[in-house]
């Protein structure tokens, strides 16, 4: 024990499924010191015309999309400075916050404010972290930046970390936190 | 839909189970974007009596300790210099890393470490943050730091995240960031 | 099979727990050709902490009256020309149609053109029948009719039949047929 | 919540399956004040294979026909004189009133009752209610009539009532109301 | 996996739900070879109030006593000869076979038969195993034979085996097979 | 009731699926005297992709075969003299006791104890019982023997039980016990 059934439209894809049974897996992880083995999770796949709510049939919807995959694309395209891709993955009233700085909503501001901070970064992932969060997603990045300070000498190993909301499949938050600050040349 | 119908012996908390069923309705939040109203989960409660793996009868374990107050109780614990409270909260194989340190294992060696860095430094919580990772439990506090330098002037409103892991109700990991390497004097 | 189990909250009494077992029995006949005993209805009863719908725990809702009672008691308030009592019994929006009349909506209405019809009426009911039709519940009663002419003289064994609707236990519309028509003196 | 799982073996058709869903959802809301999106049905299809009694597998017995469709059937078979048709949808022991006359049980009785009362007759039908009830199913259809007198004045407008009973997929019993006494020539 | 879920009404005693709990995981055993700790069994437990067949409510039956327990008495019985008792243990149609002998059907036949065989005989017990086969259940009981031969020299050492048939609480049937013959004096 | 429903992993065959429902059938039976039509078995069948144990989905095990039909198979193949065949279903730690011998373990030991007791035997099967019993499978076989004694005379209509135990799908104990020291020449 515990056992957990989940009853859904049948039609997600196996991946969808995964996740959710990972989702399932955890939730009861987090509350219950079972054993792995002891915790079971089941899906029930319903065809749509076997499941009606008031009387009324109805259709799965698409599964959302894994958050993790999403911001990974995002930083992805914004480290190739493709920013044109990376703006299409933000939701209304996106903002982001990065040390020292007040909250920012374009791209455009953020490339102006690291002009002077440094040349470039490029980022070295430990782990991404994807977790529900009432009705968001809620993604952690962490790992290590390395590049180059405006007068061209290098770092490399400096901690980083980033939070990202994920709403709906858009990216609607960013906040940055790293030791730049600790070491940078003032 | 989806239903989620978990199955757990008897014996639960109303709290416990109310953690229970937010983590599950989340993880169904994370896969499929279904309207709250539609996301019905359902506890089933079993008497030991009624249950058996391999024909053996199972006691439910106690239920693990809300990790978001274990960590904000650390919090408090450290902020009031009470370190004996604090290290009893810690697991085995505890190490934290703060800005420009490396891994720390005892809490001395953070005090030594922070002596010169500020006279003091007090929280302000702006979110407390628990999700299920695998067979641990990871926290993050993020909010604002105030205090005063060590030269006696005050700073306030530096923002800050924490990460901690928990397993079996013990903290055996923190990670820090802030930007106070942004600010401080030099 | 047909196997049925229907999931409820906790504290429904007894006597509609015995309704809605009759309900679902009934609609699995309807439509599934099962010997009696092939028809199994289960309730499960979860304690309202045991169950959330978008998180969130509910109360159960007081049980619906059973419409047949509450036609049955405004049949007999009508027949004891107790119309303060039946008039409570009437919901928004009610109206009723008698042989040979429009619509009325008001008990005095009744009573003015019953008065030219006969001296006084008495049901004696074959079959009451009530059932769930949509949002509303429908309650067929039948039976004879007996009483006396505007003249003084007697008659009995009249058909009759009236139907009523039922919505949020009070009774919104209500139709009559009979065949005092057909041997009324005129 | 209700949350209602019907377990049926695999093989009736999509509308017997939906009618399935109606009349369960109908039950739920004959009893419990639900609102229509937290009522669910989840209809559980099992192989014949994976389902047993005493031991036994079963098949599934075909649906019960609808039996709104098969009075309504009955009803145009009798409109246009096809008496051969309507008689085969009448089950042993079928007995009708109509408003004046006893029990007949051939619809050729009803016949020749008709003649001296109306040259023709047709309907014009404003509802047709079907519902579970105990073993049989009851129908209910109401509307208006149209027609002509004996004497070739015609009428129009007039209300009427019909109750059926439905075993087996056969009528067994028709009881007919109507206003046709109030106003017909005597 | 397997899960197995067993709905019981209410009201049966913790030995027969022991009984039953390991009767269903020795069921999927049998056909299933999964691991221990993977074989789940659930029993639900439903107020009478809560369960109907065919609309009718129903009250649980007491459970059949523990067949190997019914056997057991009855052998004590007969081995302190205490005809009564073993006699009060039996059903109709009992009927028993021992080697050499056709079917025996009072306890006073055997008593007969025994006393040219030996002068007492006790049972050391090995194992009993008692099954669920059809309707009926079927104990078997072996071990060892010890006791004097007619002429006074004592045996011992001499396997066994009983086979029962109990039905409905009662004993109907009973096999010896023992190797006496094998070793008996002629 | 009681209703019992197994949830397996797809990909069992219809054979093993019907032996897992009368096994499941006959554990309730042991324990519950209801009527067979009212004991109900409901297998779940789980796509592999659908089912997780500590997250981790899991494919089916093979069904374990009829143990039953093992032993029958072993039977015959001593019956015939194929002695390579019944040893291949034989597993570890094989021992067998017949009327008179200890603990043998291999068939040539059999064979050769045999010769001096009858020239050939050949066995009528009354019933072959097959149950669960714990992790194994006992399989009793019995009915009556016919051969030739040593010296040429006949035999028939003798008793004899085989008891077996069967793990994994191999036999690994087999007692005998027959009426033939009863009646053999000495």
């Amino acid at each position: 024990m515990p056992i957990v059934e989940a009853h859904v439209l049948e039609g997600y894809a196996p991946e969808a499924k995964r996740r959710l049974v990972a989702a399932l897996t955890d939730a009861v992880r987090f509350v219950v010191p079972a054993p792995d083995e002891a915790i079971t999770v089941m899906l029930h796949e319903h065809a749509a015309a076997n499941y009606a709510r008031g009387g009324v049939t109805r259709s799965p919807a698409p599964a959302l999309p894994d958050p993790a995959e999403l911001v990974l694309a995002y930083l992805r395209a914004m480290e190739a400075r493709d920013l044109a891709t990376a703006q299409g993955m933000l939701g209304d009233g996106f903002a982001m916050v990065f040390p020292g700085t007040g909250p920012m909503t374009t791209l455009a501001e953020l490339v102006a404010w690291a002009k002077d901070r440094y040349r470039f970064v490029t980022k070295t992932y430990e782990a991404v972290e994807a977790f529900p969060a009432g009705g968001a997603a809620v993604v952690y990045t962490r790992g290590t930046l390395a590049g180059e300070w405006p007068d061209g000498t290098a770092f490399s190993g400096i901690r980083f970390i980033d939070r990202f909301e994920v709403t709906g499949g858009l990216i609607t938050r960013q906040d940055v936190w790293n030791d730049l600050g600790e070491v940078r040349p003032r």
